[in-house]
């Protein structure tokens, strides 16, 4: 039971947090299609948070699949995780009701970077428990993707306070650089009959 | 596990969105019926949302049903549909609390054109991963109502500028059109032991 | 996977629907206990109301487990039934606001008496679809509770306009007579195996 | 699938709650990192509750780990533990807001008092269920942090009204005292083939 249920409850938790992006939304005050505009960075925000959220998503279940038990270590360490994905949406907003000022954007990158090392630790933590010769050690490989996301989000968070906007471009390359799924899990997956 | 958990995901994602077009009802500012008054096109628009929440909850429910397998492809395909009618909430209170006027009326149209973009590119997902003889091939068959829906859409937001009632019509005749389950898949599942 | 994933996702539903009356809860205005006594109406309704959810919780519970599965028909019913629940938060805030005002007790009573309708009906669903020999048929035999509750609703909503005390009083009743879980069904429950 | 249902229903929940004290965060009202300072005890308050939800799911899926079945008397029991911990948002964010006031200091003691003489109650009526010789009661053993807790929280309540400090420096000790999974299930667990 435990696995099925920590990730029925990272699920829960992920569905919310893109819920509470959206609660964020406030009509806009006009009825014209012009009311919309000042809303685009809000928007393009909203955007970029979905795609880490989906992305968290997808990485979380990839892992999940080829993770065989779970014990008080993994589930502490999910919680961990959990934590610092919670305070995207607040982050999220503010960067985008500040129109991408410099602090907001900065503590975005923070946000994003607490909880790339957080699933890291997840992952070490899995890992630890089910030895180097496990399914999820093999499939992750030298994890490149892992290891270079806190370097960009790191050199994003230093640009914000010169030039917020080539912080926000670091942001969107890093979501689509993992956009693409890890083709060694995927392959995994494909090869076992319950996948 | 992973066509479960996603099925589990799209549902714990639409029962939130279901959950926010209730949170945008204001309690009333009288304490007289006739406080319930200047609510009914807020309350109209969310009858009718709700609907369509229903709907796309009901059509994703017998897709899955008949779906055997999952992939990455699929996986993001379905966050993109999430991702359209995570806006209905938001939309839907624009349009009500504008009392249906034009452009609110228009882009709630909008989102429900993207949702049904979203919606068909899923299903060809589907049916690529699984072949023109799978189950979900076989069972959508012409599929006349997914290709009616986007044309009763855009025909509705060119109304919305004019006659935006005319345009509410048209959203309401197509959620009835969607409330008949397809009888197809609905065979199918009947003839399946577990379905 | 109908019948199973109708009921996760009517308990993710109902899980939110506790969770926007506890959001409707302010922060008290004063730091000190004083501050609290005014919100004591709110309390008290949010009481009932987590109540009655969780008696719908449990009901429904119940007769999913004598349900053997579900058709198009009953999904909609189920819907419905969900879309009257979700209109209890904001009814029970209106009435914890207004302290137990006339109307909004009575608009409250209007609620649970088309969710009672509701449930009804969807019972009657799955009854028409399983037949007077099934499990769910034989447990509930005469529905006594379901019989009485909407009289004991009506007659609150008419108390409502003379002694909105009397009404609420009703709705407590009427909640305590429900809280005893089915005997009937708790033994077909304790025969099963899987149960 | 009682058991399943249940579990599941009360992640749910759990999940929610989460979401909600982030909920309460607003948005910076400047855009300059000293925007952020004077939320720190928000902040603080949301790291403590976050924690206590954690732990409570945690728990809550070890107890349940060892639950064979469940009764109309667990469900209830359970719904009333959900009712107390459903205040933990508020009661929280009042602490928090107040920057750790006497009342609202005491308030949350109470909140965590009554959750957890709640757990008791749902604990007790699963082993009354399942016997003295049950898994669980066999887990639980002698239960000295379940019975230190509540100790904790009336000594953390009573200094709350003089030194407020040193009240949340108890409910932190409590909680790491917590943070500990309980070895005797967790060995229960690894010795069972699904667990």
């Amino acid at each position: 039971m435990g696995k099925e249920r920590l990730a029925a409850f990272s699920d829960g938790v992920l569905a919310i947090f893109i819920t509470i992006m959206v609660l964020e939304f406030k009509v806009p005050s006009g009825v014209e299609l012009s009311a919309l505009r000042p809303l685009w960075t809000e928007f393009l925000s909203y955007v970029l948070s979905f795609l880490y959220i989906g992305i968290y998503w997808n990485n979380h279940h990839h892992m999940f699949a080829v993770t065989e038990r779970v014990n008080g270590r993994i589930l502490w360490a999910n919680m961990h995780l959990l934590f610092w994905l919670s305070l995207i949406p607040i982050t999220t907003n503010w960067m985008g009701v500040s129109h991408f000022a410099p602090a907001p954007t900065a503590v975005y990158g923070a946000t994003l970077l607490a909880a790339a090392i957080a699933y890291w630790l997840l992952q070490s933590a899995i890992i630890k428990d089910q030895g180097s010769e496990s399914l999820l050690a093999a499939a992750i490989g030298t994890d490149i993707k892992g290891k270079i996301s806190p370097i960009i989000y790191l050199t994003a968070m230093i640009f914000a306070f010169f030039y917020p906007w080539v912080a926000g471009g670091l942001y969107t390359l890093a979501a689509l650089m993992w956009l693409i799924p890890d083709p060694r899990i995927e392959r995994f997956m494909e090869e076992m009959p319950s996948g």
